[in-house]
């Protein structure tokens, strides 16, 4: 077969431990390298499924090699490769295997008829903004971490409030008492951040979104900023305070460490069947009724 | 005086019925023109206060001819103000004569040293967003109105839910049954949205806020979106469903009328003094406290 | 067929102006009468359906004569019919024709099996609690009214806030900018209270709850009170504000009229089949997850 | 001077570990012994402040011998005192050494004048609910506390989302993903519920509320329960899961582990100086503004 696209080299992503998923991540290899694309597999899921018969590939290798990455698992799994291929500027499509996610939007049934068609050029790209974090003590950076979904710095659940002091470009903003504070992308809006009371964030939105934890002012409200802003979080008091980034904890914080968080110059590209609705994906996630006025009306 | 300034004309602007307003706008007046400026005054505040010896000039005057406008009120002033100057970029300066206002941040015993500073080059600007909403009925546009915070489409007090669908850039993304919805700027942001549990958005986010009131669907959060983005509300069900501008009220809307809201392409440049802190005025107005650490902690 | 049940006159009510009641009715009717029960038709209920062969009752007449009255509706006919019977304390059976609802809780298709099994005495009871409201202006009752759901001051979609002052058993809470403010029982707890952020209150906790809606200070929070309270609103400021008893409205308030609300005298009996859980209820009307921890887990 | 007057003993308890409050303490001692009271010390207070001259009682002794404590703190060290005292039923009286507290409602410049007068019959009575708390372990208890504002079941800031399975008198209520779970008393409601958007619960409401902390499932709204509820909450997922009674943490859970909450037979009784208002403090604590409509209105 002929194909006339600009992805030649597949790699394929399977949430690790996952029971069942060797029998659909193959049947889509073998969909894929049918229709003459050269299909590899990320190595730690050949390893989980014993694939054979195709090359494995580090996540760096495949950044190096890949032209586009298919990941089959759910939104986690998408965060984990995102944040390794961003450096590369590989582009991902993803499958759901259990319930439809914000960004793996192809449903398991759905992906040996769309995913070809992506493949040979069908589809809408969109970018998603990273995060990108260090942490400071005494004036040095000690960690650095990029993050998908959000940055989070919270009290433990042994120990009382934490106060954080938050600058904006250098312009001091507030001294919060709270559990915690969650620097959120638009793709992250709708993770920990929606929890936590905090606004949605389209993903073309220019923002990111710092949301409070339980904070101790009730005038302490979710705010939006341009996602040129860097951020930065001082640990004033709180013991036990760690930070997460998509959920990997960074545990030996310390009182007057400072956490800065700015937009990275990675971004990921997501892949999309076309036709794609980010609207469709929220009613379905938030169960945003489509036709409530045909509630209660009638019998029939 | 000699002055260096790219301010020659500047126009005073005061709240309308607001008994004690004259002393301070005429002190301010000779203040000025003392220093060399040219002075006008907007005719209604003219007629209210009985200011002799300076042209009186109506809002579209003022446009043409003055260089800076100059408000004594409120925020609620300069919305007034600022909607009718937006066309010709007018830039304003905010003096409150009550309390602290998001965006008339000079307070009146200060505007005798901080303005004419200010008209002698020694400002911050920043240009805020307006929307442009149009009705529509069967296809044909029926009103127009521009708005400084928000645009608000709600149920009246006397009847049940509305329902309204709402499409983006001309995607569907939900029928919602609710009191009504907020369209906002990032400059409305913090007035009938925040109420309403919207986040703040910072007033150089390029985005929007919609914000359900009282949704049926508890899972109807607010969502900002890029302010490039074309939001189009129909009235789906809902007896006495009108529309606000600033609070301005359209209120003969019918059934399956849209109101159709975009950003303007006019924006309001306002100045503030050098070393304006728009967090500095959250805090203040949003009673956050700066150090939350200091309290209950000692007895002195 | 022989009964053993304190109940021996059933009177039913369907919803008004619904196509294809008709069917369900007849046939509820001559299940029971057929087990012995004599049944009667509410009045409107059996012009609407052209009901023969059965006795039909105005509300008052039905709480003088009939032992329970079974509710085919949806929650906004229990309201009705409720607020009728309250004096008569005549115990509800409630069923819902369309989705459950929050108090009429057997399925239509359930109804033949489950109805005369009640009537026979297997059932659960519980006591609504109903609120009483009285108007006063210049000190004198213009308007009384009773509400099983809530008692809502609101202003109207066409003017500014609302400015309320608010006593409880004579002590001053507050005053209070908003669009209006909810009192409503447990039972309007899950209704227009839920919208505007107010917490669900258990059916038997001997309370009341005040929600304020889009309140200008953010720490207005919902409070709860015990039902013992008497709360009194007064209209400080605002045009075109209105009361609703359960979403019925009463429009010609004039500023200083005052709202008093107070637990009613009565209370409203609700039947539910043996087994019943409120909490099962919540569970499928807010879909809350009963087994979230198969989420996203596996394949299968 | 002749006293009459219920209270013979008084005992006085100070906060630990807090610069100056010495002076203030001989202070008050010095006042109500003058009267003809016994004044007594609680021993941690006693040694913190080196007071001489008074006897030194533990918290137990104090509930045996003492008719009344008068504590110098904050809302804190009321907690810890009441805990403690809550099988004696002791009375209460708070006086706040910085800002005013929730339950420490006399100013401490106050003190002298109020406090005298309190203990001859002039206040006004109030009994505060507890909460009871048990652990257990494959059905065996292997903890118990009491909470006088909550009982907190959390994760740890460094692991996932937890899950608990809760149930209600023994119905299952729903399983819950989510940060954490707070169980707070009407005197809990004001603390760390409120931060997580709990309501407030009036003191005197015969009522506890549940507030989820950052839930996953938007609509798991805060519910409240009559206080005669029996509340199970049952760890089924989730790493470093504790449970904190009035911050006070428990650590050692393990998955399985139910903890069950009930309302406690102590109540705690609080003395206030007659004309003390809940709502007073409320509007105070919370910055509810008492005049409003004064705002922005004029210049004067």
């Amino acid at each position: 077969m002929q194909i006339n696209s600009q992805f030649k080299t597949v790699a394929l992503v399977g949430r690790s431990n996952t029971p069942g998923i060797a029998e659909p991540l193959t049947a889509l290899a073998s969909c894929i390298a049918k229709r003459g694309f050269d299909v590899v597999f990320e190595a730690e899921t050949a390893q989980d499924i014993g694939a054979t018969g195709y090359t494995a590939l580090r996540p760096a290798e495949i950044g190096a090699r890949a032209d586009v990455a298919v990941v089959l698992g759910g939104d986690g799994t998408m965060l984990g490769i995102g944040r390794q291929l961003a450096p590369y500027r590989t582009p991902l499509i993803g499958i759901n295997i259990g319930r439809l996610g914000f960004i793996t939007d192809i449903p398991l049934a759905d992906m040996q008829e769309v995913v070809p068609q992506m493949l040979c050029g069908s589809f809408e790209r969109e970018e998603r903004t990273l995060l990108e974090a260090r942490i400071t003590r005494d004036g040095d950076p000690i960690y650095h971490a990029i993050a998908f979904n959000d940055v989070v710095v919270n009290r433990s659940g042994f120990s009382g409030m934490a106060e954080l002091r938050v600058h904006v470009d250098g312009r001091f903003m507030y001294n919060q008492r709270s559990d915690g504070l969650i620097v959120a992308t638009p793709t992250g809006s709708t993770a920990y951040a929606l929890s936590s009371s905090g606004p949605i964030l389209h993903p073309q939105l220019q923002g990111i979104v710092l949301v409070p934890i339980a904070p101790h002012a009730l005038s302490n409200r979710p705010i939006v900023l341009p996602d040129s802003c860097k951020v930065s979080i001082q640990i004033v008091a709180g013991r036990d305070v760690n930070v997460n980034f998509d959920m990997q904890s960074f545990t030996a914080l310390q009182l007057n460490d400072t956490i800065e968080v700015r937009r990275s110059r990675h971004t990921v590209p997501i892949l999309h069947p076309v036709g794609y609705s980010y609207y469709a994906t929220l009613r379905q996630k938030l169960h945003w009724n489509e036709h409530p006025s045909l509630e209660d009306n009638s019998l029939y």
